[in-house]
């Protein structure tokens, strides 16, 4: 793995993330919302394509032989050891609504391991960065996983693929972790919740079978920040899967979540 | 009633909400958390009390005779025709963790009717104003509440009181809306959801017991924006009420509504 691809990558992904965003900020509140995205009511709006072609079009510059996947235009080029992940838009529905809760997200793999990840939230200007072996920054300042002294008057992310949305299990884990918690959180923008987790702001996220370009970004943002991802089995989550289920968390707090989720889908 | 009065605490109103909001824009991702506020874990900030002052001491010394109460000073003045309600900062705990859903609040009753209400959002710079009889703008625009024509893949706002969170009716009913529309938004932050309402981002608004200095300026907003606001047996609602249960949506969703929380209620 050659690092100087990583750092030149990462002041790649920073230029470009910001000027996705500029157009976010810019749209917000005025903009053509395009069309339906699916039959789960999502909206793809014309901030979306514009953001997208900025970001990839630049990595194509600057990375021709590296491989693509982004949210709307799918993947782009041959398979290649390294391999971007783009969202150019998390949160799409909020941003419909005028809700000022959304993202974009760049993440970089090495052989299906994330090694770069980059999500701006343009109305804040928060800038997260994580890179491997690294740590985590907001706004270049280095953040951190918290421990909660009372995990149950915390506050709970939750995230779930819309594809799952009445899912059985689903809304009976959903349900069961609503009552436990001061407070679950649902954003509909996933990678808003891995920052918020990393930078300390909510205790622990439980994510059932949601995968996308929105989700290895925040994955190494947590781990970097020192916390831990684990499955409901209690195994680390390492590399993509594509129907993952998931716990982040800091690790003071792994048994305690492992044991409500188990009691959850009971 | 003087309607001159109503002009000129509207004129009042939104110059000292936007200097208000200032003092939360500025503050926002790096305030002190001065104290837990009850056992329900929310927290105030430095933030609600400088802005309550501001508030405050401007409509005090523009209206000495009027009544007013604060979410945090209390009740101050004698008893009045005129009475406002301030909420410095509705969705504190979301401005305590990052989360920029937040918006200051000022409410004037005329014999406990709201004839004015006007809410500001910092971030997105968002003012919404309503005036009994004369509709409800968002930056000078008049907005308008919208029928959905698929109100189940649409999106309700769930509001609850901090006192009657894991209340088993409450529950039963948060979780029945849960799984019966595509979105059940919960955002901590009720005049928000009010005027996304009003502003036909949103297709509805359940409140189960929740009242205080955040909910009378969001129902002028939806009634003047041409919503409705009636309580679970399908009264309109008027005047105020310490413990309200409320539904509120376009007209045409009227009857789909009451009959969702009639079966979820069971």
């Amino acid at each position: 793995m050659d690092h100087t691809i990583i750092q030149n990558a990462k002041e790649l992904s920073v230029r470009i993330i910001r000027q996705a965003g500029l157009i976010a900020k810019e749209k917000f509140d005025n903009f053509d919302v395009l069309r339906s995205k699916d039959n789960y009511g999502d909206v793809i709006t014309e901030v979306d394509l514009l953001a997208e072609e900025i970001i990839v079009e630049q990595i194509r510059m600057a990375f021709p032989s590296h491989q693509i996947h982004s949210e709307e235009a799918g993947m782009i080029g041959n398979e290649n050891d390294w391999l971007w992940l783009i969202d150019p838009l998390d949160g799409t529905n909020n941003f419909a609504i005028g809700l000022p809760v959304f993202t974009t997200s760049i993440t970089l793999l090495y052989r299906r391991e994330p090694v770069l990840g980059v999500i701006y939230e343009p109305l804040t200007d928060r800038l997260f960065v994580s890179v491997l072996g690294e740590g985590t920054t907001c706004n270049n300042r280095p953040v951190h996983i918290k421990s909660n002294s009372n995990l149950f008057k915390g506050n709970i992310g939750w995230i779930q693929g819309h594809k799952v949305q009445n899912d059985s299990k689903a809304v009976q884990l959903r349900q069961y972790i609503d009552v436990r918690f001061k407070r679950m959180m649902r954003l509909w923008a996933p990678t808003l919740q891995w920052c918020m987790l990393a930078k300390g702001d909510i205790d622990g996220i439980v994510l059932y079978n949601s995968e996308g370009d929105d989700l290895y970004s925040g994955i190494l943002m947590v781990k970097e920040a020192g916390g831990i991802v684990i499955d409901f089995e209690g195994n680390p989550f390492r590399g993509m899967n594509e129907e993952p289920y998931l716990i982040a968390c800091h690790p003071d707090h792994k048994q305690e979540l492992l044991k409500i989720v188990r009691e959850g889908l009971k």
